[in-house]
């Protein structure tokens, strides 16, 4: 069997964790397994990176910085490859640029087109374990990039799909994936089985497992993934296309505080108004969520829509910059206490009801929904920061997802 | 004009020093000049890498080792771009990968074979000042490889050799090549010029201001060097291959402390022996130095020579386990409390008497002599470790190479 094992930086953070790793990807090795191993940066070192960097240059430029990020997953992978030697099991570390692990040209944000596996095919027919640095990739001019927030799990799928793995596991610091956040709702289960679509729905709205793109390209090239824990042998979640039967109606419930609400009132009520705005926001990669239009006073229009909370200050900006032109409107507003809280659930698909038990519970709970966005498979309101809590735990117990 | 410029891990070693040098960078760059830039690890990060290596696995890999330590090297190269941004100037960071610094396929020792110079060309086509990850290579197998002590010079003459650069400038923390060791001989005196030759016998004597590999290749390839401060506006140190014709008899005194003394003696007296005891100590990559062979009692000889002091120990064993077969002897023993002291000067070719006057001076000031050694340029002679001092500055007053 192939298995591709994926390990964030709090899983190597120090020596001891680093031993810890290396003994789980060895037992797997040890059973007449390939192991391949994806690395991100230990514990906080993207962090420490970047703050050198700010202290340098604010402003510093995309390129440069993918330049100096990309140390943090190589010294990872480096100090792997040394614990596992000294454990008596051969071991190679390869960097981007060693696997050919290409990408698009965006520094900061780019995505993977192809991985060689000739490389690593090599090495693993050389009996070795090979630790891949995650997060990172190669452009065409030969300049490193990385591959944005959730970066380690892509490359981790991107393997897996390209080395047509057996299996890929990526290893976190919780047990797997639960029906709720487990520090908002006390007695939140842990799902054996989710969907992809599901899992998408999850992380998108911060559930902070598993990012959104690693599971787009698990769903695309049908990878099944395993989300598990590096510090227990609690057996995880499965995440794949089908799961069973019994399902429930709702999988979990989540939420996302990173949000913020604009709304631009008074526009010209003429075709093209809504292109132009979301379109300038586009321009400079900024993504929009919940979009509510109503109609304005005296022939105007207001928009309203929300936005991730620390893009909020910069989609201002943009706006602002083209009301004189072409974005002319009376006012302009940005709410930054507001959370999104989602239900996100397969099931829904072929049960009408959950969007009306879920307003219901909120109700009950005197939580005020400010904006309503559904997708066949989410139903998620715009609340007050404040209430997230509450709501939180109002939904999750209306489905009855708990544990006991 | 291209100018390489190449600074030290003290140079760079914290933001206000990478701004000092970004500065002294962009002076060039605003008089016109094409600027190459080539950097070591900044401060002390090699040693703690290497430190954190050794805590995981004390016997880790050359090949891991390096992977490890090319973090160093990437990290100042990225910072050090970012500097030269945030002061308006546009800079971009290569490693060994981008580049193509290909070398030899040995780790952590490796030499460099050839680098490919269109992306470089390339950068600077487009007014970027390039700034280079200098010590480190790939090989064949697209591993990291390092170029072994002071690789970061030998970067920057390989660098401004395959790019036909018009100054090749070594930034050190000392304004130039000494006549002495200033913390030994209080008016040692900076010299303008010195031959590639000169300043080869005085590198591998341990004046430590460039390494001999890259004097080495700056001589074979006609690439001149200036050596000065990154810290001041002195005019630094030429080293080329003639310099002008008043120049003195000797250029200066250099010691090296580093050394040990091993004595084997009471070796069967027949052919071969001293070429068996050297080869094996040559499979082992130590260094000979100063030999001394003489006839020993009962038709035997006694073989006496100099090695690194740090590498004593495993000479030492090296010769113990071939005690009982090809290298028998009588005794062996070892002296780590010696030194070399050495005139070195371009002059001495035509000039008799050097080695005379060097011994007068010696015996003037009671230094008692261990063993001789000489070249065509260079007189060495071994001494005990604690009359260092007092038999540098003997000698330094001897041939008045005093600054008054």
């Amino acid at each position: 069997m192939l298995i591709v094992k994926k390990f964030g930086g709090t899983s190597v953070a120090d020596k001891e964790r680093i031993f810890n790793v290396a003994n789980r990807c060895i037992e797997d090795y040890q059973k007449g397994h390939q192991v391949v191993v994806v690395l991100s940066a230990m514990g906080k070192m993207t962090d420490v990176l970047l703050a050198q960097a700010k202290d340098i240059n604010p402003n510093a430029s995309k390129r440069e910085l993918d330049m100096l990020l990309t140390t943090g997953e190589q010294t990872s992978v480096a100090l792997m490859a040394m614990a596992m030697d000294s454990l008596g099991v051969p071991a190679v570390s390869l960097n981007a640029f060693q696997v050919a692990m290409n990408t698009t040209e965006t520094y900061s944000n780019a995505r993977l087109k192809r991985i060689d596996t000739d490389r690593i095919k090599h090495e693993l027919s050389n009996k070795k374990i090979v630790i891949v640095t995650g997060f990172q990739g190669i452009n065409k001019y030969d300049d490193y990039t990385t591959l944005g927030r959730g970066g380690s799990d892509t490359t981790a799928v991107a393997l897996a799909s390209a080395l047509r793995a057996d299996a890929c596991e990526i290893y976190t610091d919780v047990d797997g994936v639960y029906t709720a956040d487990p520090r908002i709702v006390k007695n939140a289960s842990k799902l054996d089985e989710i969907t992809y679509d599901e899992m998408l729905e999850l992380a998108s709205l911060g559930a902070g497992v598993l990012h959104n793109r690693s599971v787009e390209m698990a769903k695309k090239y049908g990878v099944q993934l395993v989300v598990r824990s590096s510090l227990n042998r609690t057996e995880g979640t499965v995440v794949k296309e089908v799961v069973k039967m019994e399902k429930m109606l709702v999988s979990g419930v989540a939420c996302d505080k990173n949000t913020a609400r604009i709304s631009v009132i008074g526009l010209e009520d003429k075709p093209g108004v809504a292109f132009k705005l979301f379109n300038h926001l586009a321009n400079h990669g900024i993504n929009v969520d919940i979009i509510l239009q109503s109609v304005g006073r005296d022939g105007t229009k207001d928009i309203s829509f929300t936005v991730a909370e620390d893009a909020a200050d910069e989609a201002m900006e943009i706006i602002e910059r083209h009301r004189t032109g072409s974005l002319k409107c009376s006012e302009m507003e940005v709410e930054k206490n507001v959370a999104k809280v989602s239900v996100v659930g397969a099931g829904m698909m072929t049960n009408a009801g959950v969007a009306a038990k879920m307003f219901e519970a909120l109700y009950d709970a005197n939580v005020n929904i400010k904006q309503i966005s559904t997708s066949e498979i989410r139903v998620t309101v715009l609340i007050d920061e404040k209430y997230v809590d509450t709501a939180m735990n109002a939904v999750h117990e209306a489905f009855a997802l708990g544990s006991n």
